[in-house]
């Protein structure tokens, strides 16, 4: 599964070393900048060729009808769609008389590099014009950590061997059009001209265009300003339409004689404000931004990114590929979240308009775990999110006759979007993957805010949902029918043992928050004989067992399925596409870890055998046509001593977009996956995992991986770890706080500053032999 | 859940005495004339006011585009939608300068008769226009049983009180403007105006219009024929455009004098065929009405319609509601199937476009069993339609993957038109349906010719199926897994017991007609090694059993679901209209006869015990959401004993449509529930049930039915069967053919002509008392 690589190994950049055609809409997402507000794919400056143009805002959408041929009560009947805003990265540039464009006259070269310490992207041309005008050009872009509203471009042209006339086009450009929309679902439905002109103003040297979606009714603005830097002369002038604006700068250069411009782009939205309050904050965007400059942007933007891999980075000695993926995956998982701020953390991040813009489980599920330990103040502030949108999370549980809140399966606003609802209502397990992350939330880092703000509402709304849809059977014991798991080549199946176990424990932490916290639960209506009914289903939850395989069952009857012919199928294409839900669903055969993810994180309920024997048999039967199953698969593979496959498994998650290996990394980046690398490695082989509060560590390295040292922030402290394949070192990083209890290989140790706990690695022998994957499966490391 | 009266209770007509607006629709589809070719709702003459104007022709549909919000691998993406084609029942009138309108003027009355035995709606109307001219209009309207493509109509107007100017306009129209068909634009788009003008000509005193759909490609020729008798002078002229004709007469009459006019309709079409061809046989129609005559025609029907009710009739004693409606039911449904001739009978006859003029297998399930019995010619042609598009369900199966034919779960032309798959493709049932019906019209009729021509096929490719979607467990037993059973409250469920008892059942009956016909068998390629894996399938299906219940379960692990809270809900409504699938699926609570039905259609696989054990046990939690359930809560209550409860069922049943229970009878006729009225008196009341090809009789009758008699066909011969209270005599109504064996309470007996079997009824006492059902879903009697 794993492709050639098309951008070199390198520790800290990804760079494009030409520009390969087919390769162009990966690279527009693999190179895309971010702050987790706005958004830009790395469309070339000029913006043509390209595969998407994209220019994003966090939670700006457009609404779309859902038009069922048969409908159903509670379907969703508007979607939402990311909208590509008006574009501000363009600046296009004629040479003499010739504009330029990488496909004709002669690219002598062209180079773009992803910096993951600068964060910018570089780009350096030398292009001669059919003409014979030979011109180099550099720019440089960045979507500012600092300054939310914020990016820059830093374009620099010169002239090589002629006198050359230079004009330089900057613009901003609404209603760019876009591709068609394919038959594939999962790529995002396009949608024709959403911006309808609401005001537009010149504005010192440059412009500002605003405007409404037609539909969703949400305003936008977008702002750029310029500074020039000529040898000489140059003229400037400004045109504003409703759709564009363009700043155009003339000059005449000779050999050697460079025009700089630096372009500042600033943009803002609202639903309720008005097109002036709106004006005005892309204004004054433009104006903190002048004011820093460009070096003062650039500056704060290494500072931004010094401060973030000091207590994130991870180092592989060993194996470059994964060493470089895994940091390009924090990178990104680091501009999807940044400055969210309280706005939904998408599944591609802003890097592409894949899955129409939603925000999935994965956002709880796997960038959540990571952002906790690395930055927390963006977890924060996604559940801050996920708690702004209980309201309609409530409704919708009414809609579906259960109490409490049922969050929205995909969405960008809050309402329910998913229109297939086997796949996306019946997926009831989200809300205890978003409680999970609550209470993840405070264990690790010991603060009580969010749980005090926001998260006790969730975990008591959620735990009312888990008892109004569950039930208890004639002998007590407590099932969950009729739901899907994480396996989507499952459905509407009984008591899907994810499920339960992740309602069981959002049941208890909800007791457990109450308990904490008596009076906010009382504000909330939680009485004794609420917190002893969610107890009494937690601890009556059906743990469904196929005791003569001796293996859990991924719901009920699973194991009793007849088997997948794995011979009759397409490789290296989804199953979904050559076979009807019909069959997959009734066979076994797995899209996505399902039993392992339980194990994963509820890994308290499983004996080390249990985990065994269930990997051995769940793995058998895996196809991995979700990108959120390698990372899980790795984690497990490595708890249960098979450290080869769980490395391959790492290398497969880490390698997702770098390598394209679903084939539609041009709709964007898989983030769950990226942020899902980073858990192969720390909890794979680093044996993270919590009990409660307590860090536990239990690090097994891969014969390729000859050493491994993360950093992560655990209790408001920051940590070291080191490991190789003899010895691992914890050290805490930080003076204040006292001791850092934590336990290692299942032994309680204490660190202090100063006082490194070091230990030999615990052996371990695997109970069974490394087991097969279905024919064609195999994961295969880079 | 029975309302009002709106037509009079009499033996053998359905008339409606006054014209209620709100009953309009209703009355369109009740008082529809039609022949299985040829369907007319009962529009007034005038055309307006109207509810849904139609005119419809057996397997004239256009295709439409079914647009998925997100769509899956499998999913039809053509839908078909009967046409509503040239309406020729158009007759307007203008009496002096005034447009006859039912509401302008003064309707003194208004009065239209269904008669069952004449095959004609009579209408009589007396109106005084505005300006104070009194005329009466009498109509009769019929769809000739013995002319498949001709209706006519005969119009009579009558000056009743002053000289007036009488103007009448017969006319043909193509693209009336119908409701909205759908809220999606595309498929509105599809839908409006869907007929193309491909010619027209004048003729004799007509026309004809040719027409071709814009996207099914399919041509009609619609044409009109005029006889004019006329007291004086009149003048006469037609005129022809791309969608209309019309011919005009006009004429002045003195009080007490009448214009008659007859107006003679043919319609023709065809995929192949040229323009002139199909205008040729419009043509050839006509002049085949003409010849007979109006007269003729009339006389014809009353004939034809003789002969049927000799040998279909229903008296039934004591309760005149249930005659006048059984007797409606069996006219409607030999109106549906008389002259289909290989095309489709769909689930509303053709009455109306409701279900977008599909056909289900509620063909097979409902309507072939009394066709089988009463009128078998029509029987064998609805399955030579279905083996018809054998090819399309076998390119169906291999979509999904199986072995065999997957015959559509609706359709018209063959295509699966279902865009749900849960409820529509995952009712795998529906193939066992289609073997049943053709083994049993085997069995019933004694014909072989459909079985030697046709039915093998169609056993064998379901038996293929079954076989191939079907599994053996670890230890042998035969699993259905993933199936939706006929309750469409549930769906995606494993080991459905009506499906794995059908499937069985449909195993051993290609078991058995391969062994009849080994050369046929062999030239489909069926061997031994296949057909005892068939019989190892049947013999080890999983019956599905709460030992401690003691019941059967409608699907693996019903019985343990949670139950349905019936109080929250909306009476009088569908509670899909309130509920989510999500909650409904996962519940106990029943849309529609499963397990009930089960034991109608397999009833040796049940003991008497666990009949009245299931019917306990399911009757409480049946809401009765489809048509399709009170036919068989009926014969089955009547079965255990509970015989007052299975009269209110029958009753439910058979009033379906003339007391709008399920308030949509405006969109067409239920004919399954119908035909299922017929089912709930004969297999009900009569305990008819065949052993093989031995018809087995069991009459017992409710306290409000005082006699029953009702005749039907077997083995070629023509039985009466008549029972009261205390006594059963059956009558071999024919010479020839020699005795007749059957069996009478289990005993078996013989009938010969002239030789009546005559016995007491034997007396039954029900094992349970008579269950509750739901609150506020008890049947009520009309």
């Amino acid at each position: 599964m794993v492709n050639d690589a098309v951008y070199p190994v390198e520790p800290w950049q990804v760079r494009e070393p030409a520009l390969e055609m087919d390769r162009l809409g990966q690279s527009e997402s693999v190179l895309a900048l971010g702050n987790g507000h706005i958004g830009l794919r790395a469309n070339l400056d000029e913006g043509e060729p390209h595969v998407i143009a994209g220019t994003y805002l966090n939670g700006f959408y457009e609404q779309r009808p859902l038009p069922y041929p048969e409908g159903g009560y509670g379907y969703p009947e508007q979607g939402q769609t990311v909208v590509n805003v008006t574009d501000g990265k363009l600046i296009r540039l004629m040479v003499d008389d010739e504009p330029f464009h990488v496909a004709h006259g002669r690219l002598h070269a062209h180079d773009r590099v992803l910096d993951l310490r600068d964060g910018v992207l570089r780009r350096s041309v030398d292009w001669e014009s059919p003409a014979g005008r030979r011109v180099r050009i550099r720019s440089t872009r960045l979507v500012s950590f600092t300054q939310r509203a914020v990016a820059a471009i830093d374009y620099e042209v010169e002239a090589l061997d002629h006198e050359v006339r230079i004009t330089v086009q900057s613009s901003l450009v609404a209603n760019e059009k876009q591709p068609q929309p394919s038959s594939d679902p999962r790529v995002a439905a396009a949608l024709d001209r959403p911006l309808a002109a609401v005001g537009q103003d010149t504005e010192q040297h440059g412009a500002v265009l605003l405007h409404r979606t037609r539909a969703s009714k949400l305003l936008m603005g977008a702002g750029m300003d310029h500074v020039v830097d000529a040898p000489g002369d140059y003229d400037e002038e400004t045109d504003v339409r409703e759709d564009w604006a363009r700043t155009t700068f003339v000059t005449v250069l000779q050999p050697g004689q460079r025009l700089r411009i630096t372009k500042f782009l600033g943009y803002a939205w609202s639903s309720s404000r008005s097109p002036e309050a709106v004006r005005d904050q892309v204004a004054g965007a433009l104006t903190g931004a002048g004011y820093a400059g460009w070096d003062g942007l650039a500056a704060e933007q290494r500072a931004y990114l010094d401060e973030f891999w000091d207590s994130a980075d991870v180092e592989i000695d060993g194996d470059p590929v994964l060493q470089q993926a895994v940091r390009f995956s924090l990178f990104h998982v680091l501009q999807a979240g940044a400055r969210a701020e309280r706005r939904a953390i998408g599944a591609k991040g802003l890097t592409g308009p894949g899955y129409d813009g939603h925000a999935f489980w994965d956002t709880e599920g796997f960038v959540l775990p990571l952002l906790t330990y690395i930055a927390p103040h963006a977890a924060a502030d996604a559940l801050r999110w996920r708690h702004s949108i209980l309201e309609q999370a409530r409704h919708r549980a009414r809609t579906l006759g259960l109490a409490g809140a049922a969050f929205p399966w995909r969405t960008i606003r809050g309402e329910e979007c998913s229109a297939y609802w086997p796949a996306g209502t019946a997926a009831l397990h989200l809300n205890a993957v978003i409680a999970r992350a609550v209470d993840r939330y405070r264990e690790v880092t010991g603060d009580e805010s969010l749980e005090q703000d926001c998260g006790l509402d969730m975990l008591v709304e959620t735990a009312r949902l888990w008892v109004s849809h569950g039930h208890h059977d004639a002998d007590g014991v407590w099932h969950v029918d009729g739901v899907t798991g994480p396996d989507e080549y499952s459905a509407v199946a009984d008591d899907n043992l994810f499920t339960n176990l992740m309602a069981a424990r959002n049941l208890r932490a909800a007791v457990a928050a109450c308990a904490r916290r008596p009076e906010a639960a009382d504000r909330l209506g939680v009485g004794p004989d609420e917190t002893d009914a969610w107890l009494a289903a937690a601890e009556a939850v059906h743990v469904p067992v196929n005791e003569r395989l001796g293996v859990h069952e991924q719901s009920a009857g699973f194991t009793r399925y007849a088997p997948w012919d794995f011979a009759a199928e397409h490789p290296g294409e989804p199953l979904m596409l050559h076979a009807p839900y019909f069959q997959l669903y009734r066979r076994q055969v797995i899209k996505q870890a399902d039993v392992v993810l339980a194990m994963h994180w509820c890994s308290d309920e499983f004996t080390a055998e249990q985990k065994a024997r269930n990997v051995d048999y769940y793995e058998r039967i895996t196809v991995r046509d979700s990108s959120l199953s390698a990372c899980t698969q790795s984690v497990l593979c490595a708890e249960v001593g098979h450290l080869e496959l769980a490395h391959d498994y790492a290398s497969e998650a880490a390698l997702v977009d770098l390598r394209d290996l679903h084939d539609n990394a041009q709709h964007g980046l898989h983030l769950a996956s990226l942020a899902g690398a980073w858990s192969s490695i720390v909890e794979g082989f680093g044996g993270l995992r919590e009990r409660g509060a307590v860090l536990t560590l239990a690090p097994r390295l891969p014969e390729g991986i000859t050493g491994l040292r993360f950093r992560l922030r655990h209790s408001g402290r920051r940590l070291l770890v080191e490991a190789d394949h003899d010895t691992v070192r914890v050290t805490l990083r930080d003076d204040s706080g006292g001791r850092f209890p934590f336990r290692l290989y299942d032994e309680p140790v204490e660190a202090a500053a100063g006082e490194p706990v070091q230990r030999p690695v615990v052996a371990f022998k695997p109970l069974l032999p490394q087991p097969q994957q279905p024919p064609g499966y195999a994961p295969e490391r880079a």
